[in-house]
């Protein structure tokens, strides 16, 4: 069940953030499948599972690693709702616009057939107020393995798979994984030529938030030291950008997911050169 | 990727409904599985998605049809509360009890990969104070096709297919379908040897609710006879066994599925025959 394309497909994430427009995201996807592109869409949920958490009387809350990367604090009641949102709500509602758009799209989360598969890191080390606490009750953890061989049977069956966290610990526990590393890892298995993250800004911004200061390329021995520019949710970015580079993909490009033909945009706008466009 | 064994798997469906303990379920599934028999998992959520509707400002609204049968109103928001609680809290929490029971499960709703595919019905005709009513914005429909060469590709690839609604209208809307029936097309499309259908009642009782009234059997030609004695729900799960024996399934098993044992004990309680057992 191996493809006989010889091109790895191309892997997408898309952001779960306000301002992106999924409709334009999944009309280019849409493009690509029907002129032959093979895709694989990964996807998050943030905003949208701040927002029913809120409702359900579970808000949400983002610790800082000491490391300086924050990440939402999954604890098993958040985690019930983060599967609620990602594998529900937003897993579905882009299977939904793709299948409307004639591309046979399958749903799955890394739960799911063991698709994404790390070690559970059930105690976290965070910083508060400055100092460095530690939280029980965490079911979090890192890809470690991807299961690139179910994916390639989907591709080769004519569906597009549509990849959400959770993944799956060694034990078989939901984990909450990060999006843009789960892609990373996602696109390292499969031997994409190029991995595109998408999300509400232009890219990597030297003095954020002016979009003004978008760095537009970073070469890869350089990307440690971009990693220092980047705030937030984009270093995170960098640090999948970097694994999946190191993992072999050509080229990683980070993308603006606000309006009409973005994606097509974002792959336009660079080169077929073996560094990360930011 | 046919598979080797010539027996049809075994497809269960269990309800959402209070009382259905699915860590006995998932148990004997997995001894199940364990043991070498392939299993289809089909799932409702239904009391869950009334509490989570509630709480989110949306009560559920529930509707008869004029020839009987109740089911929800299932308008374009009730229909994204519903995929939030089905595709998300009970899909993945039945996949992950099943991971760290060890068996490889893989959820999946019917929009994916167009896996239950039927027309939708978009206004539905309902009873309201005796008079005949049209409801529009129906998310709603009937399973026409079964893919069931995905199943059999996923089987053979040894996970465990854990499905729920929505299924996949023609023009690639999701809607929602039966899960009963839903079950029963599956099994009729895989040549399943059993159809089991779970739920907190020990099945079809001829004095609903007092439980020592109890059908043990119903031959097929009985069966209409029968769907007389049914109330709600209880109803719709015996036109799933009408069509599921019309379709070449050999048994239909109408079973508890509250306490420990409870699918072991459903299936042994049967001889192998070829009639309703209820």
């Amino acid at each position: 069940m191996t493809d006989a394309n010889d091109d790895g497909p191309l892997v997408v994430k898309v952001g779960g953030s306000a301002g992106i427009d999924l409709d334009a995201v999944c009309d280019d996807l849409a493009e690509l499948w029907h002129a032959g592109t093979r895709v694989v869409l990964v996807h998050g949920g943030s905003a949208e599972t701040n927002r029913v958490a809120e409702a359900l009387g579970t808000p949400p809350r983002f610790v800082t690693s000491p490391s300086g990367f924050t990440s939402r604090h999954t604890d098993r009641a958040t985690l019930e709702v983060f599967e609620m949102v990602y594998c529900g709500s937003v897993n579905k509602g882009l299977v939904e616009r793709l299948q409307r758009r004639g591309v046979n799209a399958l749903g799955m989360s890394g739960l799911d057939g063991r698709l994404w598969e790390g070690q559970r890191k059930a105690s976290l080390r965070v910083v508060e107020d400055g100092r460095v606490r530690v939280l029980r009750d965490s079911w979090t953890g890192t890809v470690e393995r991807v299961d690139a061989g179910l994916l390639e049977a989907l591709l080769a069956r004519g569906r597009m798979p549509v990849l959400t966290p959770p993944g799956c610990s060694v034990d078989g526990e939901a984990i909450n994984v990060d999006g843009d590393r789960a892609a990373a890892a996602t696109a390292a298995a499969l031997g994409a030529d190029t991995l595109l993250l998408l999300s509400n800004v232009p890219g990597l911004l030297a003095e954020f938030p002016d979009e003004g200061s978008l760095v537009r390329h970073v070469a890869a021995p350089e990307l440690d030291a971009a990693m220092e520019l980047a705030q937030g949710r984009m270093r995170i970015k960098l640090l999948g950008a970097r694994e999946a580079l190191a993992g072999g993909v050509r080229r990683v490009v980070l993308g603006d997911a606000r309006g009409a033909g973005c994606v097509r945009r974002a792959l336009a706008a660079q080169a077929r050169a073996s560094r990360v466009p930011a």
